[in-house]
Order: C-alpha cells, then structure tokens, then sequence
C-alpha cells in the first residue's frame, strides 16, 4: 500500500488517455511526479506526455497488473471505468481515487439521484423503467414531456430522448437501445451553473467559484467564471458540493453540473467523479487549477487555494474549430489549450481557449 | 523545410533532457506539439514528458538523423550544444533556434563581449589569454583583482578564479586547465538584476520586467519579480535586450544577466540563448511564461503577453532543500515546480517554488 503524502517522483497512474488525462499528466509533471497512462490507443493525447504508456483496454488484466507494477496510486479521466477494473487495481494493493463507491453512483444516473436526494442535494424528481411498457407507465404518472436517459453510460447529450407523450416512451425506450433508462421531469431552469470541489485524503476540502454554462446540442460550449451569483446561492452550492463530497467519503476534484431554478433553488443534474470541462478555467482563472487540485488530493497532498485572480469566459474548441489557431494565438487576452488530437471530427473536443478579463 | 507558423500536432525537438527541457516540453504540449527529446540519459526529466526520447550524444549523426526524422524544429536548452550538431542539423533540413549565431556567442565569452560592445550593449572591461605568460601580462596590464573564467564551458560559478595579483594569474590559468581564458574587471555593482526577453520570426520582440537575483556560491538562490526599478533603469534594459535581439537575429527567448552599477548604468554580465533560471518567476506571475514564449518564437507563433499580474519570489530548491515539498506544499501562496530528478546531489537544482505576493 502506498504511503501518503505520496513522494515527487512516484508514479501516478491514469486510466484513459484523453485531454483530461493529459492536462492531469501536465499537472503532475509540474509537482515532479511521473505518470503511466493506461489507454487502448497507442498514440493518445495524454500517453504522448506520461513517462509510461500501457496500450490495452481498462478491464485487461495483463494490462492492470502492469499498471500495478509501475503505479500504486490510480486516478482515471472518465466515470465508466469497468467496477471489475477498479477490483483488479485493488487486490493488488492500488489505492484507486476516486474510489470505487463514487462511480458506482457516477455510473447509474438512478443510484446517482437517489444519493443525491438521500444525501440533501436535491434533484429533479425521476423514476426509473426498465421495459417499455413500464416506461410508458412512468411517462403518464410523471406527466409528459419527460427526458429519458439510459441509466448507464452517455455523455454529451448521446442516449437520452425527449418524451412528449406517454405512449411514445416505448418508441424511445427501443430507440436507446432497450436498456434500463431513466425518466426525468423537466429542469425549467434559468442558467446551468457547476461548482468543481475537491476532497483531500484528510477530508479537508477545497470549492472553487461558480462556473455558469452554456451547452449546444448537449455539447458545453462556454463557461464563464466565477459566475454572477449572490452569495446565498454560492452558499447553497458550497453546501451541496460539501454533501455530496462527505456522502461519497470522496478523493480528489468532482464536477456538479446544477441548474439554478426560476425560485432561486439548485438542483443537482449530474456529478462527474473526475475533473470536469466546466472547470478549465481554473487553468488561467486560479493559481492552482482543478488538475493540480486532483493531483494534490489523489496523492494525499494539502489541497491548494480556489480563489480566482482573473474573470475568465471558456470556449471549447469543436472539431474544424481549432483551425482558428493563428488567430486565437495573436489575441493578448486568450490563452490556448490544444489537446494533440490527430482527427478533427466535427464536435470532437480538440482544445479550448481562457479568455482573461479582470475580475 | 518546416513551413511557419508550425501547426499544432507537429513535433518539436529538444536538444537536452534536464529541467529546462521539461518545463519546454510542458508547455508546447499545452500548444498541442509533440516533444522529441535528445538525450544522454534514457531517463531524464523532460525524456519522462515527452512523446519521444532519443538516447545518445548532441553530436552523434544517428541520434541527430533520429530527430531530424520526427521534428524539423529544433531547439535547445542548454548553450554548450556543440556547433557540428547544429549544422548536422540544418544540413537535414532542420531550422534549429536560437540560430548558430546566438550559440557562437553565447559559447565564447570573449565573443560574447565583443559582440556585445559591437552592439552597444557595455560591459565590464575585458581581455583574453591563451598562455600563462600573456595571463600574468594581462593582469598585470589590467591591474588587479581580476576575474579570471574560461572562454568555453563552465556555468554555475564553475571555470572561474579571482586573480589578486598578476604573478598569480599563472597559476589560476593552470587551475583552469590551461585553456584559453577570459579576464575580467571587477564589476562594483549593487544589484543583480536579469531580463528575459523573446523575439519572434517576424522580428517582434515581448520582454518581460526586470528580475532582481540573488547568487550564492555562483548559483542562483532567489529572484524577486518584478524588481523595484526606475522607469529610466527599465528602458535601460530593454534597450540593451532590444539590441542583443536584433544584433543576433535572434529568435527564441535570451536570458540576460545585468549589473546594475553604482552610477545607474546597466552592465551585461552575460546572455544565455534560451530559457533562464532568473524567468522561471514568470511561470506564475505573467499570464505567458518564458516557456510558452519561446515554443511561440521557435514555432513562428505570435509573441504573448509579457505584463506581471503577481509579484513573485522565486527560489530555488538545491539538493535536500526538495525535501521540504511537503511543508511547501501547505503554503496557500507558495507554487511548488519539481523537476523529477532522481539523484538529490548537494546543490544540484532540483526544483523551485514561485511565492506568490499582490502587485
């Protein structure tokens, strides 16, 4: 088992190789400490700056026991990492952060809302189907229009359907792949809204501002941040992410998305177990960002501070968008993140810009 | 021949593993560039965050053919690079920056001097030996104490003498291995104070505010940035900085080590063509640091921003000193860079911290 504050030069492991196990790479190089990323492509964003790059999938034995042999401390970049791999890391004696009970709930947006409702972070109310003619069920007692997701899996706006009239629920329900779904009753919010917050091994934690955001066919397209909000409701999602980070007995950064209702009330839309697109501001907006942050708590190092020194608007950069790179780079104001991506396909995160406005 | 500015997903190579090449090798990776490092050793720290490592000599031809191969953008973080890799190099299409010129000076002190007086750009009074004999005449000529260093290698306070009286210059020419050297008139200076600045491929130039230095032993303990200097000191500077610029044609970053005189003038101790120690406080006080800024000016890239949002005291953590990252990392002001060096040998840099301070 290892011993904690974990050492500068240790290895940290990281399941996936995207952009956020990249910028999660790049923070930890800084604190002095080497990564092995786990990931099925050889040439990923992320295991083209880790000193160590195991090509397999998550749930590979051969490939956790290698990832064992390296790093006895294991982070990963996404919430659908296998349960079984989280096992396999466990038995041979790595420490998996965030732990195995945040993304079992992570993974399953009904455990996820009845945590949350059972931990005091309010949600919109749901019900959950798993056939079509329960779905239709449901869908008439919730009174249409209802959002139909799968319990599992899905980001980005993939795998969920809008349900106008009860009987076309089983229409949807075929139409995601006949798995068990969840049926949500509509948000009528007025901003979304996230809070990225951050747990250290000694339950200390860390809670930056408010990011307010904006989505585009269930794709985040801005952030700005810290977001215009009165301290009441700042205190109410303090309060919230204090919940939910003590519920899950939780390690390292998480990102609650929030929908700020019409009377002034939050509710949780859903919680990331990782670091999050919403909180890339934090890169240019704080001194120690949200991957800093997750690396300081995952190694059981004293988190760092969350107060922002400059205003920053986000914009993530969509697929051909990222060929604007001459021109973002010439701007004073913008500081340009591009994630090494070989493949521009359209909507596909391929880096985002801070734009810095004084606080 | 590369095409400028060079695209994102390009590689960029690196000549020397060491922690320059690694805080290099971080920052093009937030530009999205691939790293090839060349190095001697299979693991050094910037070979641990880049994409890939070439293990050998600067001037062995496979090695060098190696990264031609992978990136026809060179550059280096260390002066000492040997003149027949550069043009190896160049002769395989490679546009290595700092060009040979830069390289040229910035490895022959007298050179150096000479070049720089061409320039307008003063400093102490000088003059060369190649005997012991013409040694002892020089000091004698001068008139004692002189600083007596070689014109090739040495760095840190290494390769240098004090002569007290000129018969003793024979034997610190001896001390010295008997290789040509440089004598130098003391500087009665007041402070110490640096500047790093950038100049583009269009010729653009971004300099950033003065840094006042702080040596121990001949190696740096602290720099205060930006240093409290007057408006005409700072034009002194960036003056002296504009001409070593554009007198070298010069594209990269240069750090440039200055005397500030007794009588307010500015001496120019000596100039390093790359990355510097007395700019790492610009990691964390200046929205570009010096690293991003020089992957912009290698890669054809706009010049970014050089103004100082915090005041910044950096320190350098030699040998055990590192040992400390965990009372540092308490800090709330305190950003901790470690550099992922294995061997914590007495006074070898092993890390630095940024305290953080309003403007």
């Amino acid at each position: 088992m290892p011993q904690f504050p974990l050492p500068p030069g240790s290895t940290l492991g990281i399941l996936g190789g995207g952009q956020l196990g990249r910028m999660l790479a790049l923070a930890a190089a800084r604190l002095g400490f080497d990564v092995a990323v786990l990931e099925r492509d050889a040439d990923s964003p992320a295991g083209r700056v880790a000193a160590h790059c195991i090509v397999g999938a998550y749930a590979d034995p051969a490939a956790l026991a290698q990832l064992a042999a390296l790093a006895n401390v294991v982070t990963y970049e996404f919430e659908n990492v296998p349960a079984e791999a989280v096992l396999t890391l466990q038995s041979l004696g790595v420490v998996v952060a965030p732990g195995p009970e945040a993304l079992a709930v992570a993974q399953d947006r009904v455990a996820e809302k009845q945590f949350l409702n059972a931990s005091g972070a309010p949600t919109v109310a749901f019900a959950s189907a798993a056939s079509a003619e329960q779905a239709v069920a449901v869908a008439a007692e919730m009174g249409p229009p209802v959002l139909m997701k799968t319990r599992r899996e899905g980001y980005d706006g993939k795998g969920q359907r809008w349900v106008e009239h009860a009987p076309d629920a089983a229409a949807a329900f075929k139409a995601l792949g006949g798995v068990p779904v969840i049926l949500e009753a509509p948000a009528d919010f007025v901003r979304e809204l996230s809070i990225i917050a951050a747990r250290g091994r000694d339950g200390a934690t860390a809670i930056y501002p408010l990011a307010e955001n904006h989505h585009e066919g269930g794709i985040l397209r801005r952030s700005l941040a810290p977001a215009t909000v009165s301290p009441a409701l700042a205190d109410q999602a303090e309060r919230i992410a204090a919940r939910i980070l003590q519920g899950l007995d939780y390690v390292g950064v998480v990102g609650i998305e929030l929908f700020e209702m019409r009377d002034g009330r939050l509710l949780v839309n859903e919680i990331a177990p990782r670091v999050h697109n919403t909180g890339h501001w934090t890169q240019d907006g704080c001194e120690v960002d949200q991957f800093e942050q997750h690396i300081r708590a995952v190694a059981g190092w004293p988190l760092g501070p969350t107060a922002a020194h400059h205003r920053v608007e986000m914009l993530n950069l969509l697929g051909d968008e990222a060929d604007a790179w001459p021109r973002l780079a010439h701007e004073p104001e913008t500081r340009l993140h591009l994630y090494g991506k070989r493949d521009a396909k359209p909507g596909r995160k391929m880096g985002h810009v801070n734009k810095l406005k004084p606080l």
